[in-house]
């Protein structure tokens, strides 16, 4: 049985922080043999960044499992050669540099792939490889600031507003992992690898969608609209009485009538404000008035259980603390544990794939820098102890 | 010159509404034959939302272009079998019903493999097809309100907030389509198909990271910060003269003494409340009325012509208005249009990955309802005109 779909595939993390290296990890994951480069010393930016774990990053730990870690000093004379000889070596390759920072180091795609024709090289930027803005420093909250997305998140009342975690990054890392995956598909039919480019900006904006036509076919502004459904009613949070907050989703003319039933208000839907969606929309606040007025006296777990029992969709805004014990999540080995021999037993996400035949596996925890030195330098190389030892001893890795 | 990555691959989409149209969309992006099965008479459930364009509904041709469209009737006894007959013909099948639909069809996974041992199967569905909650309706909204998305997302003093746009659906589409393509890999070396299960709530969670283990290690309640980044500072939205607001992030220790120089406020470096981000993060507060301060009597695109001039990370929170006519997505290829023979032309997002050998294409707008049952029922089950004709008297199509 293969150790996951991608077993066999041999893969170069060069990637920080987030993007690339949840990338990477999800290559990882589905077997691949994910060799993470970190530069000597310092190695992946958020290494620095806390809280810590028996003196680790966490935010490092959540990102890297399921890879080997070696250094390789990008600044020294030998730095990219070196760099190369494992590229000769390897399917593919992922950068999260600023665009133009691997030609500048002489290892832009058009060297790489003298090197290694089959290599497929994905670049992971904010605003891609090219165009005006591809110099401009991106993260995640940039993307959605000037995607529009801030300016649909949020109370009309309020600011725009980012989202909870970096989900534009994450997504990103889905398209490029996608494209990797579909470049080595291609390969297969003609014998090269090829180039991969995403970009923060271009994810963020084919997540748009609607909003684009409506503005450039009828001027509609999509702008904030709190937790209301944009095409639907009644779908909106409500507040019940103890403080909980409930969605409640009946927005189409089949459930509506159903909720009506749980609330015992089955007469509404003789009201013509009320008949029809369209006429729901245009009568929302009145027809939110009556969920309303119906949650409030209720707890939100008594809400749930009665419109959730009616077969609609309705849930309690869940608190962290309730979802890391979520018997769901748990069933589908979306909350797992990981032993990392400094950090000791780490809890974290499980695999988001479930392939029947070829699933996955948390192998490895994250490395400590340069932990797989010695072994990959070896292994993919063919470098013996000393060779390695020159390397560490000039200060190349 | 192969036509996308995906050339040769032939899906059947059964999927309905937004996340399984979208991993489907991006499967005809790269080039798979996909062919949309809908039910007869009334097809797709978003053909039925507006706004329209021609008759059209907007948000269907946002997630339905490069693909055919077919129907069938699947309560027709002679459904399950007309569906059977084009598995055998597919590579792979997308489906988002409720768990258990198919099944019930007599065309579950256990089913379809007798008939094509090489099918893909791929189920999209709000909890997985297992676990205590399997039966419960899911939307996006549900999923990011019950994973903690919901929770950490808005501003603190306010309610838990969604995102304004469905990131959990499209995300989720993306993993299925990783999927999809991890279990083509796999089918080379063993010439069997496999099912692959993906869920909302289950991507929802694997985009926590640091959430669970904060909560389980350190009983940290990850919950609203509205704008802040939740480990660095300063980085948060800041209102400028006219109105408009503005994105800076200067949060590394590399980063804040370069913002400082832009502000003319290089002094600030001196004082031990903003030394060093540990500092920066215990004073959050008189960090960021420094900044308000400073951005408060300038433009918005004052502000960020000089942060931004500095190499900095900022960005003006755009408007629809203004996202539609970016140049950089523009020159990127992200705003495109489409031609479609009822609506004329439609502005869309483009395509978001870019390969650099096997690019993606627009071949097609998205079918009306049933436009290639004579295409494709003749084409991939070798019927001629009067057998297609037979299954549309006969209601079986």
């Amino acid at each position: 049985m293969m150790q996951g779909p991608l077993e066999g595939i041999k893969v170069l993390d060069l990637s920080r922080v987030l993007a690339g290296p949840f990338c990477c990890m999800l290559l990882g994951d589905m077997g691949a043999e994910v060799v993470k480069v970190e530069r000597t010393e310092r190695g992946d930016d958020v290494r620095i960044v806390g809280p810590w774990v028996g003196g680790e990053s966490l935010y490092f730990l959540m990102m890297n499992r399921n890879k080997l870690g070696v250094t390789l000093n990008f600044r020294h004379p030998e730095g990219p050669s070196l760099l190369k000889s494992l590229v000769r070596q390897a399917d593919v390759l992922v950068e999260n540099f600023r665009a133009g920072t691997m030609e500048k180091m002489g290892c832009g795609y058009e060297e790489l792939k003298k090197v290694n024709p089959r290599l497929i090289m994905a670049s992971i930027s904010g605003f891609g490889q090219d165009g005006p803005y591809k110099d401009y420093t991106c993260y995640d909250m940039i993307a959605q600031a000037m995607s529009g997305h801030m300016e649909m998140t949020g109370d009309p009342e309020g600011p725009p507003m980012t989202t909870g975690s970096f989900l534009i990054d994450y997504s990103t890392a889905l398209l490029a992992l996608v494209g990797i995956m579909g470049a080595l598909r291609a390969r297969e039919h003609t014998g090269l690898g090829q180039r991969v480019d995403v970009a923060l900006f271009d994810t963020a904006a084919s997540f748009l969608v609607t909003a684009i036509p409506e503005y450039l076919l009828f001027g509609a502004k999509t702008t904030r609209r709190g937790n209301r459904d944009r095409y639907c009613a009644p779908a909106n949070l409500f507040r019940a009485k103890d403080g909980r907050w409930v969605f409640i989703a009946a927005a189409t003319d089949a459930l509506f009538p159903r909720l009506l039933k749980v609330m015992g208000r089955e007469e509404v839907l003789q009201d013509p404000r009320f008949a029809t969606n369209e006429a729901r929309m245009q009568h929302i606040e009145e027809g939110e008035a009556l969920l309303e007025a119906w949650v409030r006296p209720q707890t939100a777990d008594e809400v749930v259980a009665k419109v959730r029992g009616a077969g609609l969709p309705c849930a309690k805004v869940a608190t962290i603390e309730e979802v890391v014990t979520d018997p769901q999540l748990k069933h589908r080995g979306m909350l797992v544990e990981m032993d990392h021999p400094a950090a000791g037993r780490v809890p974290m996400h499980g695999l988001n794939i479930h392939f029947s035949e070829t699933p996955g596996k948390i192998r490895r925890p994250p490395p400590v820098l340069g932990q797989h030195n010695d072994e990959v330098y070896g292994r993919w190389l063919n470098l013996d102890a000393s060779g390695v030892a020159r390397l560490k001893a000039e200060g190349v890795i």
